[in-house]
């Protein structure tokens, strides 16, 4: 067993401990709010009165808030003692975050592991869960069962912000998702239906049409969008306006299915109606 | 078996016709363009000259244009022929278009069935096809058992513009999926990935994500926002600022993810910070 530090107890950082508590570590934990720490203490957790006491502690330290700012203020407080100190950052942010925020902890003498945690807090420990890692493969290695018992581990590599890029690409699948998921609920409880009673309709719906996107990533990978085709980007923009004129008639606002239509729109106004609908992605590549 | 005849011979009409033929039916064909009708004349099917000749041809008539400007202009074509006959009409549109429509067919004497099909051509016929009905329901239980052969049938209730608004509100979801996909593969590509060996992480974490969707329907279903909430916006809105910020850093446009961060801080603005996700339900539905 290890001693682990948690720096940040918000509903993320609370499973972290919480599940690390489970499995027998020594926890330390710390937060900026004091009292979000009490019920962990309870359940066997050590308080630290600051950030440097929490990482003195322990041999990891795992900072967990909700954003890079909020991380940088954290370690500040800190500073003098994070030489020769085992850092894991899983507060969510974008790769150049991630460089900039490795190469200070670098110049200060700590060893960095980026984190991005696929999955929400009742995950944690279950299956199900993933995070992905990306930088120090030495930290990586050195904690690897302890950070195993929090979720399946992923390390995509030493370069420090890989991890965030396949998180922030996660997650926008994730958000289309749920805006597709919110647009139907719209328009199916505006005219009477309820969403609940709508999702086993949609849930296997998602899933067949999820086996759509082989098929639509080879076409990304090769930029060959006009082969195979049976749902042609024509017919589809169609559908999207029927999308947006159902939405108006039904007193739904637009604002999720409207970028699809207009860059849809303008793949079509290049010369792309015969394309799949994979052709849209060349709409919001800005090639350099 | 019975006599169907089919107007319209795109990918979808085509798949629908090459099923119907596959079960032994007397398929009768006509497309605006005539040359698409070749391939099913050698597969057996009778081409009729005109829709009226077609309609004339058969006990069911299912009509599969791109439009309902186009439904109304092959029907057109056809008005001396409507009454006493059995239509079905497959063309993707809206609640307001099928009422119009079922309203211009009862008063040519005809019976109107309305159907929105949930499958891409290939899947026509195979496990996994779905096709939603509404309206006229003899005339769904006198061709059933014909229409059972093309995917699974479910009649919503006699209303005509169910199936559609069901319809869309299904691709709606689809287009979320779509959306996502694409922006989390220019993300990936960007730094050099490929958009097909991302996806044996995208698909488990979109199904992981759906398990979520029950939760977020009962809280769109009974407007409590703020219940039992694990990620809430604010720390949400991060992470979509954090998307964003990715997408500049990596040559992204942001056009997919920016109506769901200006929608969440929308609602935030409104005192929403630690509600979930699906408050932004609310900034879509245009209260009356
Ligand atoms: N919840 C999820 O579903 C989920 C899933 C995957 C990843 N994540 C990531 O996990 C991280 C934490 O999320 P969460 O859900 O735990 O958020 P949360 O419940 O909103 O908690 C936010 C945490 O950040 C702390 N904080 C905010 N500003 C601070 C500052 N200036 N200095 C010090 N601490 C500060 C808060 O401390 P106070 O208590 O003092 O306010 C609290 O501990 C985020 O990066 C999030 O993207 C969350
Ligand atoms: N393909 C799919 O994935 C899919 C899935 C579900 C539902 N649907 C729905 O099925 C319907 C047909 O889609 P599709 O994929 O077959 O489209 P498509 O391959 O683009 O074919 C369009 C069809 O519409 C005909 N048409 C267009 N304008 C016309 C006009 N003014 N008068 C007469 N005919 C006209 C075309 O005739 P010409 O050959 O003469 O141009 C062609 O037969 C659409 O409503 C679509 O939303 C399609």
């Amino acid at each position: 067993m290890s001693s682990i530090s948690i720096l940040g107890l918000g509903a993320m950082g609370t499973a972290l401990a919480q599940t690390l508590l489970k499995n027998g570590h020594t926890v330390t934990i710390w937060n900026r709010t004091g009292r979000r720490a009490e019920p962990l203490a309870e359940a066997g957790a050590k308080i630290a009165e600051s950030p440097a006491e929490a990482i003195a502690a322990s041999e990891l330290t795992i900072l967990c808030v909700v954003d890079y700012p909020a991380a940088r203020a954290v370690l500040t407080q800190a500073e003098g003692v994070l030489a020769g100190r085992d850092l894991l950052n899983l507060t969510n942010g974008t790769p150049g975050d991630a460089r900039e925020f490795g190469a200070w902890l670098a110049a200060k003498g700590a060893t960095y592991l980026d984190g991005g945690i696929m999955a929400i807090p009742p995950m944690i420990g279950e299956a199900g869960a993933l995070i992905l890692y990306s930088g120090s493969p030495t930290l990586f290695e050195r904690h690897r069962k302890t950070l195993d018992a929090l979720a399946e581990s992923r390390h995509l590599g030493d370069e420090v912000s890989l991890a965030s890029l396949y998180d922030l690409a996660l997650l926008s699948g994730m958000y289309g998702l749920f805006s597709g998921f919110l647009h139907a609920s719209a328009l199916v409880t505006s005219a009477g239906g309820k969403a609940a009673d709508f999702l086993p309709l949609l849930q296997p719906w998602i899933q067949a049409m999820s086996g759509t996107l082989p098929d639509l990533a080879d076409k990304v990978d090769s930029d060959m969008h006009g082969r195979n085709v049976v749902s042609n980007i024509a017919m589809q923009k169609v559908a999207l306006e029927n999308i947006v004129r159902a939405s108006a008639e039904q007193g739904v606002a637009p604002d999720f299915i409207e970028p699809m239509l207009r860059l849809a729109g303008g793949r079509i106004d290049k010369g792309g109606h015969d394309e799949d609908i994979s052709a849209v992605i060349e709409e919001i590549r800005q090639r350099k």
